[in-house]
Protein backbone atom coordinates (compact mmCIF):
# COMPACT_ATOMS: atom_id res chain seq x y z
CA UNK A 1 0.00 0.00 0.00
CA UNK A 2 1.56 3.36 -1.26
CA UNK A 3 1.88 5.52 1.70
CA UNK A 4 -0.62 9.09 1.40
CA UNK A 5 0.45 11.84 1.70
CA UNK A 6 -0.83 14.35 4.34
CA UNK A 7 -0.86 17.94 3.70
CA UNK A 8 -1.97 19.08 7.31
CA UNK A 9 -1.67 17.10 10.71
CA UNK A 10 -5.09 17.58 11.15
CA UNK A 11 -5.55 15.12 8.06
CA UNK A 12 -2.68 13.04 9.44
CA UNK A 13 -4.67 13.22 12.90
CA UNK A 14 -8.11 12.44 10.81
CA UNK A 15 -6.67 9.52 9.43
CA UNK A 16 -5.29 8.13 12.61
CA UNK A 17 -8.70 7.82 13.92
CA UNK A 18 -10.40 6.70 10.80
CA UNK A 19 -7.72 4.09 10.99
CA UNK A 20 -8.61 3.46 14.19
CA UNK A 21 -12.63 3.26 13.97
CA UNK A 22 -11.87 0.98 10.89
CA UNK A 23 -9.46 -1.66 12.73
CA UNK A 24 -7.91 -1.18 9.87
CA UNK A 25 -4.05 -2.26 10.58
CA UNK A 26 -2.48 -1.02 7.01
CA UNK A 27 -4.46 2.39 7.27
CA UNK A 28 -3.17 3.06 10.87
CA UNK A 29 0.74 2.27 10.13
CA UNK A 30 0.27 4.51 7.01
CA UNK A 31 -0.50 7.59 9.22
CA UNK A 32 2.70 6.53 11.46
CA UNK A 33 6.35 7.93 9.92
CA UNK A 34 8.68 5.65 9.26
CA UNK A 35 11.44 6.50 11.88
CA UNK A 36 12.48 4.50 14.58
CA UNK A 37 11.80 6.77 16.97
CA UNK A 38 8.50 7.00 17.25
CA UNK A 39 6.29 6.03 19.92
CA UNK A 40 3.38 5.06 21.14
CA UNK A 41 1.42 5.31 24.94
CA UNK A 42 -1.77 3.67 25.40
CA UNK A 43 -3.66 4.41 28.45
CA UNK A 44 -2.16 3.13 31.13
CA UNK A 45 0.47 1.42 29.06
CA UNK A 46 4.10 1.57 29.22
CA UNK A 47 6.29 3.51 25.79
CA UNK A 48 6.21 1.11 22.77
CA UNK A 49 8.88 2.74 20.63
CA UNK A 50 9.14 1.60 17.10
CA UNK A 51 7.02 0.79 14.32
CA UNK A 52 7.47 -2.94 15.04
CA UNK A 53 6.33 -2.58 18.43
CA UNK A 54 3.20 -0.04 17.85
CA UNK A 55 1.97 -2.06 15.12
CA UNK A 56 2.03 -5.57 16.80
CA UNK A 57 -0.19 -3.35 19.63
CA UNK A 58 -2.86 -2.08 17.32
CA UNK A 59 -2.94 -5.74 15.58
CA UNK A 60 -3.85 -6.72 19.38
CA UNK A 61 -6.22 -3.84 19.65
CA UNK A 62 -8.01 -4.71 16.02
CA UNK A 63 -7.38 -8.12 16.70
CA UNK A 64 -9.93 -8.10 20.17
CA UNK A 65 -12.84 -7.56 17.57
CA UNK A 66 -13.80 -4.23 20.31
CA UNK A 67 -14.99 -1.43 17.56
CA UNK A 68 -14.57 1.77 19.02
CA UNK A 69 -16.08 5.05 17.93
CA UNK A 70 -14.37 8.24 18.91
CA UNK A 71 -16.14 12.24 19.40
CA UNK A 72 -13.01 14.06 19.58
CA UNK A 73 -13.36 17.60 21.59
CA UNK A 74 -11.64 20.61 22.74
CA UNK A 75 -8.70 20.48 20.23
CA UNK A 76 -5.66 22.65 20.67
CA UNK A 77 -2.70 22.54 18.59
CA UNK A 78 1.26 23.67 18.90
CA UNK A 79 2.97 24.07 15.63
CA UNK A 80 6.43 25.18 15.23
CA UNK A 81 8.30 24.59 12.08
CA UNK A 82 8.51 20.74 11.33
CA UNK A 83 6.47 19.46 14.36
CA UNK A 84 3.26 19.53 15.23
CA UNK A 85 1.50 18.80 18.69
CA UNK A 86 -1.95 18.72 19.22
CA UNK A 87 -3.39 17.65 22.14
CA UNK A 88 -7.57 16.10 22.17
CA UNK A 89 -10.18 14.55 24.51
CA UNK A 90 -11.05 11.22 23.11
CA UNK A 91 -14.36 10.17 24.12
CA UNK A 92 -14.92 6.51 23.18
CA UNK A 93 -17.99 4.19 22.46
CA UNK A 94 -17.65 0.96 22.36
CA UNK A 95 -19.43 -0.33 19.80
CA UNK A 96 -22.83 -2.63 21.30
CA UNK A 97 -22.31 -1.26 24.87
CA UNK A 98 -23.93 1.67 26.28
CA UNK A 99 -21.98 3.43 28.41
CA UNK A 100 -19.72 6.01 26.96
CA UNK A 101 -16.23 4.95 28.49
CA UNK A 102 -14.13 7.21 30.46
CA UNK A 103 -12.69 10.02 28.58
CA UNK A 104 -8.75 9.96 26.85
CA UNK A 105 -6.67 12.73 26.46
CA UNK A 106 -4.06 12.18 24.03
CA UNK A 107 -0.92 14.25 23.45
CA UNK A 108 -0.26 13.45 19.44
CA UNK A 109 2.89 14.45 18.03
CA UNK A 110 3.14 15.01 13.98
CA UNK A 111 6.10 15.71 11.78
CA UNK A 112 6.60 17.03 8.15
CA UNK A 113 8.84 14.38 6.94
CA UNK A 114 9.57 14.92 3.19
CA UNK A 115 6.18 17.17 2.33
CA UNK A 116 4.00 14.98 4.03
CA UNK A 117 2.81 14.77 7.81
CA UNK A 118 3.12 12.03 9.31
CA UNK A 119 2.73 10.60 13.36
CA UNK A 120 5.22 10.81 15.25
CA UNK A 121 3.85 10.01 18.93
CA UNK A 122 0.60 9.49 20.49
CA UNK A 123 0.55 9.56 24.30
CA UNK A 124 -3.28 8.69 25.74
CA UNK A 125 -3.94 8.51 29.34
CA UNK A 126 -7.68 8.01 30.94
CA UNK A 127 -8.96 11.59 32.65
CA UNK A 128 -12.09 12.54 34.85
CA UNK A 129 -15.39 12.66 33.21
CA UNK A 130 -14.85 16.04 32.93
CA UNK A 131 -15.59 19.52 30.02
CA UNK A 132 -12.89 20.22 28.52
CA UNK A 133 -11.75 23.49 29.35
CA UNK A 134 -14.14 25.36 28.99
CA UNK A 135 -12.48 28.57 27.66
CA UNK A 136 -10.95 26.89 24.80
CA UNK A 137 -13.26 26.31 21.60
CA UNK A 138 -13.42 23.67 19.55
CA UNK A 139 -9.94 24.46 17.70
CA UNK A 140 -8.03 26.54 18.83
CA UNK A 141 -4.27 27.26 17.04
CA UNK A 142 -1.18 28.54 18.12
CA UNK A 143 1.52 28.87 15.67
CA UNK A 144 5.32 29.74 17.09
CA UNK A 145 7.13 31.54 15.31
CA UNK B 1 12.69 37.21 38.94
CA UNK B 2 14.25 37.58 35.01
CA UNK B 3 13.11 34.56 33.21
CA UNK B 4 16.49 32.71 33.20
CA UNK B 5 17.16 31.64 29.48
CA UNK B 6 17.44 27.93 28.68
CA UNK B 7 19.72 27.17 25.41
CA UNK B 8 18.42 24.18 24.94
CA UNK B 9 15.30 22.14 25.84
CA UNK B 10 17.52 19.57 28.12
CA UNK B 11 18.43 22.63 30.12
CA UNK B 12 14.68 23.89 30.27
CA UNK B 13 13.83 19.89 31.20
CA UNK B 14 16.66 20.35 34.06
CA UNK B 15 15.08 23.54 35.63
CA UNK B 16 11.70 21.83 35.13
CA UNK B 17 12.74 18.68 37.51
CA UNK B 18 15.03 20.97 39.55
CA UNK B 19 11.90 23.42 40.48
CA UNK B 20 10.00 20.49 41.31
CA UNK B 21 12.12 18.50 43.46
CA UNK B 22 12.83 22.45 45.22
CA UNK B 23 9.06 22.66 45.23
CA UNK B 24 9.87 26.24 43.80
CA UNK B 25 6.67 27.81 42.40
CA UNK B 26 8.94 30.96 40.73
CA UNK B 27 11.91 28.74 39.19
CA UNK B 28 8.72 26.33 37.90
CA UNK B 29 6.85 28.83 36.53
CA UNK B 30 10.22 30.46 34.62
CA UNK B 31 10.18 27.33 32.82
CA UNK B 32 7.08 27.94 31.19
CA UNK B 33 6.36 29.79 27.95
CA UNK B 34 4.77 33.05 28.33
CA UNK B 35 1.82 31.85 25.67
CA UNK B 36 -1.58 30.76 26.04
CA UNK B 37 -2.33 27.83 24.43
CA UNK B 38 0.69 25.80 27.18
CA UNK B 39 -0.87 22.84 28.68
CA UNK B 40 -0.67 20.60 31.23
CA UNK B 41 -1.71 17.46 32.25
CA UNK B 42 -1.00 15.80 35.63
CA UNK B 43 -1.26 12.06 36.32
CA UNK B 44 -4.82 10.97 36.05
CA UNK B 45 -5.79 14.61 36.04
CA UNK B 46 -7.79 16.59 33.08
CA UNK B 47 -6.29 19.18 30.72
CA UNK B 48 -5.24 22.66 32.09
CA UNK B 49 -4.67 25.37 29.37
CA UNK B 50 -2.88 28.62 30.44
CA UNK B 51 -0.56 29.94 32.80
CA UNK B 52 -2.79 30.93 35.58
CA UNK B 53 -4.51 27.44 36.06
CA UNK B 54 -0.65 25.57 35.89
CA UNK B 55 0.94 28.10 38.59
CA UNK B 56 -2.82 27.19 40.67
CA UNK B 57 -1.88 23.71 40.02
CA UNK B 58 1.77 23.68 41.07
CA UNK B 59 1.08 25.75 44.03
CA UNK B 60 -1.31 23.47 45.31
CA UNK B 61 1.09 20.31 44.73
CA UNK B 62 4.16 22.14 46.58
CA UNK B 63 1.85 23.53 49.27
CA UNK B 64 0.86 20.13 49.90
CA UNK B 65 4.19 19.75 51.79
CA UNK B 66 5.01 16.39 49.93
CA UNK B 67 8.76 16.98 48.46
CA UNK B 68 9.74 14.72 46.10
CA UNK B 69 12.78 13.37 43.95
CA UNK B 70 12.85 12.64 40.89
CA UNK B 71 15.17 9.89 38.85
CA UNK B 72 14.52 10.24 34.77
CA UNK B 73 15.35 7.19 33.16
CA UNK B 74 14.86 6.18 29.39
CA UNK B 75 14.84 9.18 27.60
CA UNK B 76 13.64 10.18 24.20
CA UNK B 77 13.74 13.04 22.11
CA UNK B 78 12.06 14.47 18.94
CA UNK B 79 13.48 17.63 17.53
CA UNK B 80 11.83 19.54 14.30
CA UNK B 81 12.84 23.17 14.10
CA UNK B 82 11.26 25.17 17.21
CA UNK B 83 9.55 22.50 18.89
CA UNK B 84 11.01 19.39 20.75
CA UNK B 85 9.71 16.45 21.87
CA UNK B 86 10.59 14.66 24.56
CA UNK B 87 9.69 11.65 26.98
CA UNK B 88 10.99 10.53 29.60
CA UNK B 89 10.11 8.07 32.67
CA UNK B 90 10.19 9.83 36.18
CA UNK B 91 10.72 7.25 38.85
CA UNK B 92 9.25 9.33 41.78
CA UNK B 93 10.32 9.03 45.80
CA UNK B 94 8.44 10.62 48.62
CA UNK B 95 10.74 12.25 50.38
CA UNK B 96 10.20 10.45 53.80
CA UNK B 97 8.17 7.60 52.05
CA UNK B 98 10.04 3.79 51.84
CA UNK B 99 8.64 2.68 48.51
CA UNK B 100 8.89 4.72 45.41
CA UNK B 101 5.62 5.67 44.08
CA UNK B 102 4.17 4.18 40.60
CA UNK B 103 6.62 5.11 37.48
CA UNK B 104 5.25 8.29 35.58
CA UNK B 105 5.82 8.53 31.58
CA UNK B 106 5.97 11.76 30.71
CA UNK B 107 5.74 14.06 27.30
CA UNK B 108 7.25 17.38 27.72
CA UNK B 109 6.80 19.62 24.92
CA UNK B 110 9.57 22.62 24.90
CA UNK B 111 9.07 25.65 22.08
CA UNK B 112 11.88 28.09 21.27
CA UNK B 113 10.60 31.50 22.32
CA UNK B 114 12.86 33.93 20.85
CA UNK B 115 16.07 32.42 21.08
CA UNK B 116 15.55 30.47 24.89
CA UNK B 117 13.82 27.03 24.84
CA UNK B 118 10.95 26.88 27.25
CA UNK B 119 7.98 24.43 28.41
CA UNK B 120 4.78 24.36 26.56
CA UNK B 121 3.33 21.13 27.44
CA UNK B 122 3.55 18.53 29.66
CA UNK B 123 1.91 15.12 29.87
CA UNK B 124 2.24 12.51 32.66
CA UNK B 125 0.73 9.34 33.17
CA UNK B 126 1.27 6.48 35.58
CA UNK B 127 2.51 3.29 33.68
CA UNK B 128 2.63 -0.02 34.95
CA UNK B 129 5.88 -0.29 37.01
CA UNK B 130 8.30 -1.65 34.40
CA UNK B 131 11.76 -1.06 32.46
CA UNK B 132 11.78 1.26 29.30
CA UNK B 133 12.04 -0.26 26.68
CA UNK B 134 15.12 -2.18 26.85
CA UNK B 135 16.04 -1.04 23.26
CA UNK B 136 16.22 2.97 23.99
CA UNK B 137 19.60 4.01 25.79
CA UNK B 138 19.23 6.12 28.15
CA UNK B 139 19.33 8.91 26.08
CA UNK B 140 18.51 8.67 22.53
CA UNK B 141 17.92 11.77 19.55
CA UNK B 142 16.30 12.17 16.74
CA UNK B 143 16.53 15.39 14.34
CA UNK B 144 14.04 15.32 11.91
CA UNK B 145 15.05 18.05 9.27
Amino acid sequence: MAAPAFTSSQEAEQAFYEAFERSNLDAMMAVWAEDEEVYCIHPGGPRLTGLEKIRESFRQIFGSGVRMRFQLRGAQQLRGGLLAVHTVYEYITVVGERQPASPVIATNVYANVGGSWRMVGHHGSAVPDAEPDPQSGPTSSSLLH
